[in-house]
């Protein structure tokens, strides 16, 4: 009803399973802490790489929610 | 043989369960009406968040499909 | 300790299967061939089609390589 | 509550009088042939330019449209 | 006269009236919480639709203050 | 002297002689169906090798055209 | 008539008032000195803050003119 | 020897033949006013389009010159 | 051990001497109120003329830390 | 059948001729030492300016070529 | 007080010792026509190499002035 | 005098010190297996910190060499 305003922070998930694992610990974590979680956008997909082989998956993105009134 | 022309149409796939079945589910629903598709491209990874869950992966691409000659 | 160099090779990994196994693919074949990988980041995803479905995953990335001193 | 699949169409939108007003006429056309308009972005700000005044505002916008199921 | 530090920080401010008012809206709610507000830049002006017709702007921006020494 | 709209589509032209010819071959198809096309940009230029020579070249380009009122 | 050659210069409008006022103070200041005046597109949005609230709205923009033959 | 300072111009060349001779057009004119040109690089390549067919190729590009010392 | 989380957090250090002691001004900044400083990126590098003069240097940058499990 | 990886080399192709001669000789230059080359993109056409003429067109471009299994 | 207006033109400085140098030598010849500089951004640093050293440093930049009234 | 091809590899310097130290030791680096190095151009610079406090520069950058005909 009212024109709501939102704020953006950044943040990294990490997994050593997979892209979507990754994006799930990073909105987890972002969950303990902000309410009113509302969407996100992945602006990398990286990794770090061990012996030949992907040790974690990183994704970087915004994660958007909405401010109290 | 000859030099073919082809269109690019842009689509948001979504799903509940991952950033693959959101590409398959934009792919599925672009086969019902085009004929031809040859390629996609993701141009962006995003999703909506409720109750701090991820409600939703969106997936904007690019779908290439050649035209008739 | 010393001021390490490191070297990006870029890559297409592929993955009839899904994006993940496209990103594995890719640093596999990579690991054949050069030591001492440190890091890979994707610049693009993409795939293409075949009978409105999708055939092949491709994922272009670039991997980080520490070179010896 | 199914897994909704978008269309993104492009369109220049223009106006004498504003950005705003561009913007709106923009809509207002998309919305006389497609149903379920969704959002709209702005790609790009730009006018025409006649004796040294601003002729028309031109404003490029991506439109996003759900699909019917 | 020292060298000052600043933040930056993203939010998005919406108005069912005009891209103007979006941004303003935006700029009051962080002067709420932040001091010595410096700059804004926009990075994107989209908007939601409902019934062929513009329901809110969004004008996504990154605000600068300067940090106390 | 109204204000018009215009809608923006995406299109790849090929070509085995040119990136001139791409981008011909490209808006003579678009020509076929559409009316009122006012102007293209080109947005990427790749081609096709086979044997080490250049087999075909492809022109993705935006094509402009003035929708009726 | 014939191939005409364009230059284009940027310049940043500035305005207490709104993102237009900006665009048109911009726009005025170049038409003192330069003739042939054609196109505008804004690069940036940005502006200047004091006390919480917009000092300066500031437009970013390339300007295109026609030169003489 | 010494450090040398150019300068950047934008210019914007026109033809109705092909995208080398909008090339060649823009930069003979900036030639007739400018002096110890040095480079240059294409920003974007797009046309008029008329009747179906392009009327005239328009390459966008910045020309960079030495100043004296 | 774990898949640790970053946030990532936008800050633009000034220096009247040089970039890279911006650079540190910034990052000497932030190590005051966080914890876990993991890495920084360069975004801008800009500055402040006076008198034909540099006054100040300024980057900005994202710095990267590690929220606590 | 299998999941190839291709590898994807930049280079800088040049001509006193044209856009389209530079591209050539990029390529025929890549097809001496490599096999298998699959696609080129361009990346920036660019070129050297001397006594007010185009000396030498320079196109940057990515070339992809598949790996051996 | 008024609403002013900038123009912004781009130079590349050089120099045999660093990028700040380089930033400093071009912000120098500009002063030597411009009054009124207030502001610059770096949008490329690159250099030139010989015989395996860096010759020159350059860093393209735009520097912002203000127009007198 | 002949049309050479050239090509471009990217590497990341790195230096306790300073950029200018990491893009010398990354040049430093590739002379030593590339010859006729001819430019370089930065693409990102970032850095790694531990204890609140810039442990190395690191500089991405893109080297150009002269391949022989």
């Amino acid at each position: 009803m009212s024109d709501h305003v939102y704020r953006v922070t950044e943040i990294v998930g990490s997994s050593s399973e997979s892209v979507d694992a990754a994006i799930r610990n990073g909105v987890d974590r972002a969950a303990q802490t902000l309410r009113n979680l509302d969407w996100f956008e992945v602006s990398q997909v990286r990794g770090h790489l061990e012996d030949g082989r992907i040790k974690h998956y990183q994704v970087c993105m915004k994660v958007g929610f909405r401010l109290d009134d």
